[in-house]
């Protein structure tokens, strides 16, 4: 018979445990945070209609997107994001929700995405999302969140960048781009710290037929540096302040910064040139940067999100203010493995070594005892050369290992040893639990 | 703009946050329980290649696996189960896992079912598998994991049910059965509980040409009582042991028990009508019912597995001793939800209520206070009516509320509500987090 070729595709990728244990221990650690600001669990099906999704995340993911027919010829798409699936849930269960609802979803989401670039086709998102609540302490909230779970993870170096959709149109207009470009245009501001400013000004020339001069003007305009609301208000009194959406903008933007200022946030900076790709964002957006080793843009944003008060209204007729925040868990990961911050993890505490034939009912005593009093451990199953165990623990990052063989019955003892420092400790056999216990520092 | 339908595909769903609490409580405790016993997380794609996947499940799974031409024209499937899986991960990175490979993963799985039968599309499984360690202990650990979380999970009566494929093909053999209709004539047996003996017998003539006799005593071995090993060895020596594969798995399963013995296992028998569908069981097999309320069947088997000593080889050539069960959480939390095992959870603890306009300040610096003592916590975002924002914490089972309002702030005090009692009590200000603590018995 052929052998099958043991393969993942491309762009899908294992966790194998050691670096798994790790990548749980920090998404534990943002669902503890998401926990903590009141947002609860959703989960949804990775498989929806494929009508549920089409037509929300433009051009590309139209094309990035899984979609098949099932075994009943019906079209159907894998899950891209967890805020269109989010907006289905919030219309077809409107009269059993909380209003406002406040969940989070830690999922994985696919994309068809060229691997060139590093990306992978199958990767994790971390949302949380605030339905049926008012632009200004929700907006500040997910802001807060972010900081509190970097900070937590050991981050110390991180701005979230905050700028406001309306703000955004008006500098657009006022820069001479036509309405129905907007868009496009901001799709290619969006580009400024990754192509140049030159490259974004051809672009705004050659695609949005904008003269040498508009396209300069408005690169200029959107990177104009305001490090408060303060200077954000000099800078739309001069420039901005005949188009009406810049002064809605620089309101909401304003009472934002008001609550953030009570949640006491200190990484956070105002910045015009934050565009984000996605079409359904109608106000405040936000995207967070790691600005540890100065290089800022080499992990890309971690964290983002905004306000989209419109996409509730495509299955229901009827907009709903609404604001989220997605972590990108996998860019995170990466990051802190960078920045050295995580840990090899393990599971496993103890590790009975099978020393003596026939004293396979004195090792399942033994780890019988030891879960008993909550320590994961686990017994080498069969004899072996001591070597072939050991290098099972460390395979493991197991800590410690018990041996016990004929002179420990004897003498009714049992050895724990240190397995990094070698160290070795006789307890009597009924106090192992205990000894072994207070050895982990329980 | 047409509008489109919120709606999920047939067999798949949302769980809401009522529910999502509760069964990620359930999960919790399960994978404490797989750590416990020194089992490591892993996790592999929801897309695999079609021929990782392929021809590994009987006619059955080829039918109901989802499949399908990525953007690449690849033919992909979804995942179908997680023991195929990690087959191939075994045979993939043969150098970088310990030996024996000892994991557990739950992840959902999909299977295009019949939905008429009640069964779901997107279903979640929960396994432990061991990997590269011979029958015996690894076989006896699988129940007794099974068996403490079960007991962790409230569930007092039950029963592991175990067989041996071996013992299984000896009865065939004395039965009658030609050794190229065993697979066929053990999925018939599988059936008994299901559709009755006469049935089956019918069926077994029908299908595999055995006489009335034949089929009858096929059904009366396979359905002999054998309440312990000893009774086994009489019915083996009696009717069996002309078949050498007899034998071998008595043995077999006399290691099994006792090992079992030694972990103190109270919850298991032997059942030798027990079968299991799949094609890659070779020894051990389990099946686990709740024996609840007298109607064994009711909720089907909760947790089964067995030995599979030949999976690995499709992927590497060779053999590789395997052991296994999984937990279908599905159906285990529908049994616990219905012996009324499941309470309604919550995740937030208080809720501070928007009594006054223009406080806006006073309750992000509460519910700051709370979250620093780890105390999972909102404030009311919006200014309404007291009704609307207790019926926002019933949604949401918060137990208490925090009331602050003009008078409070003159006293420096805050109230807090226990919502279930109705009793408030008022603390100073700023103890408002040490005695909330301590409500929630912190």
């Amino acid at each position: 018979m052929k052998l099958i070729e043991p393969r993942n595709l491309k762009g899908f990728r294992d966790y194998l445990p050691a670096e798994q244990i790790a990548r749980a221990g920090m998404i534990e650690t943002i669902k503890k945070g998401f926990e903590l600001f009141g947002f609860e669990p959703l989960e949804t099906p990775v498989l929806e209609y494929e009508d549920v999704l089409a037509g929300k995340y433009g051009a590309e993911g139209e094309q990035l997107m899984y979609r098949f027919k099932d075994q009943g010829e019906r079209d159907v798409a894998m899950r891209y994001d967890l805020t269109v699936p989010l907006a289905r849930v919030v219309a077809q269960y409107q009269n059993e929700l909380p209003r406002p609802f406040k969940r989070y979803q830690i999922a994985p989401v696919w994309r068809a995405e060229n691997t060139q670039k590093g990306r992978y086709r199958e990767f994790y998102q971390c949302d949380v999302d605030i339905i049926g609540a008012n632009l200004g302490l929700p907006d500040a909230e997910c802001i807060a969140l972010v900081e509190m779970i970097l900070q937590q993870l050991g981050l110390k170096k991180f701005k979230v960048k905050v700028n406001n959709r309306k703000i955004l149109n008006a500098i657009m207009l006022t820069a001479g781009v036509k309405p129905e470009n907007i868009l496009d245009a901001i799709r290619a501001i969006d580009k400024i710290e990754k192509i140049g400013a030159k490259a974004v000004a051809e672009e705004l020339e050659a695609k949005l037929g904008m003269t040498k001069n508009e396209a300069e003007g408005l690169i200029r305009l959107a990177s104009t540096k305001v490090p408060d609301v303060g200077a954000l208000k000099t800078f739309m009194n001069k420039y901005i302040l005949r188009e009406p959406q810049g002064q809605e903008g620089f309101d909401e933007l304003n009472r934002v910064f008001s609550a953030l200022e009570e949640f006491g946030i200190k990484n956070v900076e105002i910045d015009l040139s934050l565009a984000r790709g996605l079409d359904y964002y109608t106000s405040t957006i936000f995207e967070t940067i790691i600005t540890e080793n100065t290089e800022s843009r080499r992990f890309g944003s971690i964290a983002s999100g905004g306000r989209y008060d419109k996409l509730v209204n495509l299955f229901t007729g009827k907009d709903l203010p609404a604001v989220g925040i997605s972590i990108g868990i996998d860019r995170l990961f990466a990051a802190m493995q960078e920045l050295g911050l995580i840990e090899q993890g393990s599971v496993v505490s103890a590790l009975v070594l099978n020393l003596e034939a026939g004293f396979e009912k004195e090792y399942i005593g033994m780890i019988r005892d030891l879960r008993a009093a909550g320590i994961n451990c686990e017994a080498y199953y069969e004899r072996a050369d001591l070597k072939k165990q050991f290098t099972y623990a460390e395979k493991k990052n197991i800590p410690f290992a018990v041996l016990y063989g004929a002179d420990e019955q004897k003498k009714k003892t049992a050895i724990v040893r240190n397995l990094k420092t070698r160290k070795q400790q006789e307890f009597k056999r009924k106090d192992l639990s205990k000894g072994l216990a207070k050895l982990l520092n329980r």
